[in-house]
């Protein structure tokens, strides 16, 4: 490859904190981003060489993106897999990771049926699309369950737990369209990691273990504390994941660490993940500098971690849509080795993800220490003005 | 201090590469910037939120830059003092470094008085206006000895070494106005270190080895190679320096280690500075970070070494000016960590800085050893088409 001044240049459908975040990561490697969003000046636009605006579906924005870029990736997905199939076609820009491996991870139930066909671990479960078919998948099942929607859920929405069968068509109600029952899965610990496709190159970045609340990402911390047995197990079945994925990129990658020490896999995002931005200072590469490396078809870096690394997510705390003012900024970065990413949106609301705070240990530190630092280092912060 | 959505805005006079890795760095800590460079689509343009065409000292420009910018800073010392100061105090904007140390700065002659007046140890020197005061000056520091213009030089021009009696009228000549003559120092290495003057706070990053041929920086490699108690002895003279210095930010300082273990102030930067890169992927947190911290009034980051790094410029090297295609890159990438650091240039012409590759070895990897990977990370890279 020859490097141009002009470089390679990258359409990204979606410009929210993962586009910004990538946007950070491209310059150093002569790399140029062009984003879609629906939003004005959305989070990467500070940040990136143009934000176009229009909605993650419109082939006359997809066709902006095409006229002005090399290659195409999503951060979100809401894109649109025919759409970005009718585009890629008729420009002839190529789009990173395939379209169909997008559309296989959108349906829920798709993703889990596939997955499970390629001898990946999976919970149970049920296609349902009545209140009659769900009591039935339950019986087999058994209670408590989760029932998700199949489509558009994240950060929990799309996702309702259901304790018992007086939970049921409340349950399904909520839901409001195709859905699927999951077993119930009795885990010890969350576990998730990237892994990435490249030009003919797999790689896989430390494990991380997840700590979520209410069905939200709040904190991670590399190593994940659990035994080497798990990580190889975990490292395993995110290569056989990476399998049934096609087309090039970083894949978020979650996991169950079952009481009995097994893996059950919970989902797979086609893209950098919550889970990896702990990967910026933690490891040498990070994983939006991987997607971007494996998208343009450059070398994927190395993925050593430099030390123990935690995250804690900074949310949205206040009851009502208002303009973002975060207080105690002071604190945070007088830390030692804390580094705050700010995402820049303009309005809050609760359990937004605004931005996060990232601590890294020192090699002799415990991961548990390390995430109590990250947890000291954000006490000061509030969404209150 | 409060993070608002819109954040503060830092507006950078200079818009070359280190006006694009302030950009890099601003976009996590909430930070905006607003650069202003006479050539359009400047390095830092991508990676910015805007850049505004003019020339450094235009005083308009720096009008439209503080219109938009809670605090002034720039990149290049060709910046304006009297124009800074101004435009300052006309519109209430803050200036870091102070304009009047940039003054002191510019003038090499009166740098150097300044830091010796404070007590830190520089090479003898004397001014000089004509051709006899040359001759007269040589004949108190020897032969040979160095002529340098007193303001402009960067990047070896300006300096012009004057091995004996024969060299003077040409040297003079080429320098063609105010200069001063300086001893030539008997250097066993050189070694620069990046200072920081925050708010209420100073600190000192990791002395660093830098190695230069023909008076261009070329290689650098932190830690330096030196016993302790040279490197103890730079970090005192860099905090005397420092205490020279007014306005908050990061200042390079350049250093001689003399054969006979002292130390000699070369020469400083009000500004970030090539021999400051490695701190990108170096230390916990970078120069540039550093710099946006300390002049927006945020607390200083941590700058602790995370391992052994090196870096080695990528240096034009075509006879002519030309469009900028470098060849190579994937083998650099594919390079076990290495950093590209590509400065989105579109000219190329010899001896430029264009880039820069950085290693980080590991925690017990020689310093030499990290430099000798930077070469072979390296080697592969060329502007020939």
């Amino acid at each position: 490859m020859k490097l141009q001044s002009s470089g390679q240049t990258v359409g990204v459908v979606g410009g929210g904190q993962l586009g910004r975040m990538l946007g950070e990561a491209a310059a150093p490697l002569g790399i140029e981003l062009v984003v879609s969003d629906p939003t004005p000046d959305a989070p990467a636009a500070p940040v990136v060489r143009e934000q176009i605006v229009g909605e993650f579906d419109d082939e006359g924005t997809l066709r902006e993106l095409c006229d002005r870029a090399d290659v195409l990736t999503f951060e979100i997905e809401l894109a649109d897999p025919d759409a970005l199939t009718r585009v890629a076609k008729e420009t002839g820009v190529p789009v990173h990771p395939h379209p169909e491996t997008l559309r296989t991870i959108q349906d829920k139930l798709v993703q889990k049926r596939r997955l499970r066909e390629a001898g990946v671990p999976v919970p149970a479960f049920r296609a349902v699309d009545s209140v009659g078919a769900l009591y039935g998948a339950l019986d087999e099942l058994g209670y408590p369950a989760m029932l998700k929607a199949r489509e558009g859920g994240y950060d929990g929405r799309g996702n309702v737990p259901i304790e018992t069968r007086a939970d049921v068509e409340e349950a399904f109600e909520a839901i409001d369209g195709p859905a699927m029952a999951e077993e119930f899965v009795e885990f010890e610990r969350e576990l998730a990691v990237m892994g990435c496709l490249g030009k003919g190159q797999t790689d896989i970045f430390p494990v991380t273990e997840t700590i979520h609340e209410a069905e939200i990402l709040r904190e991670t911390v590399s190593p994940a504390r659990t035994s080497e047995a798990v990580r190889k197990r975990v490292r395993s079945v995110a290569n056989d994941v990476l399998g049934v994925m096609s087309g090039r990129g970083t894949y978020g990658i979650e996991l169950f660490e079952t009481t009995d020490g097994g893996i059950l896999l919970n989902e797979i995002a086609p893209r950098p993940h919550n889970s990896g931005h702990w990967t910026i200072e933690g490891c040498h590469t990070s994983q939006f500098e991987q997607h971007l490396r494996a998208v343009t078809g450059l070398p994927l870096g190395s993925t050593t971690r430099r030390a123990p690394t935690a995250i804690k997510n900074i949310l949205g705390d206040g009851p009502e849509r208002s303009e973002a003012t975060l207080a105690g900024v002071e604190s945070t970065l007088a830390r030692n080795r804390a580094s705050l990413h700010w995402y820049g949106k303009q309005e809050v609301y609760k359990l937004r993800k605004m931005g996060h705070v990232t601590t890294v240990g020192t090699t002799e530190q415990t991961p548990g220490s390390v995430l109590e630092d990250a947890r000291t280092a954000t006490e000061s912060l509030s969404f209150r003005s």
